[in-house]
């Protein structure tokens, strides 16, 4: 039985994210990939889309110029024969201001032929924001 | 072959959302359910976590209270045997302000015996909050 496609693509992310080697990532990276991590991009530019090989690179590049990745753990995670999707809790420091900065992800991945071929995130996204600005903001109660 | 528990909690959670009848939904929560939808609960007190059946049928309740389902449309689901997951978007209106919210959202559920037994929702919160309010909340950009 072979690895899953998944335990071998995360390696090569973390790798890329805390040791700035992005070379096993670039070898497992779909030329076409599809990549989205949902968020405030004014704040984060290094969130939001992005479409194929080269593109994916630079921007884990720029996710590590911001975010060391001090541990994560994976919460939940559901594996198909092409597919994957975790539920993980990361444990993040952020460069500039060094501040510890906690987070919940989703990832939900596709692979073909052992490649990443689209990769959707979702985070708890105002909990990063009041976490990176250091303190809350002021938010109107509208439940009825 | 039987159907997948998911998609009868999915019909009887959006019957409950949707027409106000928690009836299915009370008969397909495990007594001891553990649920927590992630975001900020002093805009929306009717996110975070929930143990037990009552608990949860009072809190989707609340969230038919302020939201009502337009239309939803699930771009991923992975199947486990008493697991799922679901990246999803949702078009809601929010009641009072009658705004129409467009969200996507990432849920891991498990079963036992047929009935929710756990369930976890990430959701872009930020892009709630803003869709919520109406208007951008100003942020810094913080990438270097």
């Amino acid at each position: 039985m072979t690895e899953h496609s998944l335990w071998r693509f995360s390696r090569a992310l973390h790798r890329a994210l805390s040791e700035r080697r992005p070379e096993d990532l670039a070898a497992l990276l779909d030329d076409d990939v599809d990549w989205a991590i949902y968020g405030p991009i004014d704040m984060f530019p290094f969130l939001g889309a992005r479409r194929g090989k080269a593109a994916v690179l630079d921007v884990v590049g720029q996710i590590a110029d911001n975010f060391q990745v001090r541990k994560f753990e994976r919460e939940t995670v559901m594996l198909g024969v092409d597919s994957a999707a975790s539920m993980m809790r990361y444990s993040l420091t952020a460069v500039d201001s060094n501040k510890p900065i906690s987070l919940r992800i989703a990832h939900f991945v596709r692979f073909r032929a052992g490649r990443l071929l689209s990769m959707r995130v979702l985070l708890d996204s105002f909990d990063l924001v009041e976490q990176t600005l250091g303190h809350p903001i002021h938010l109107p109660k509208i439940a009825s």
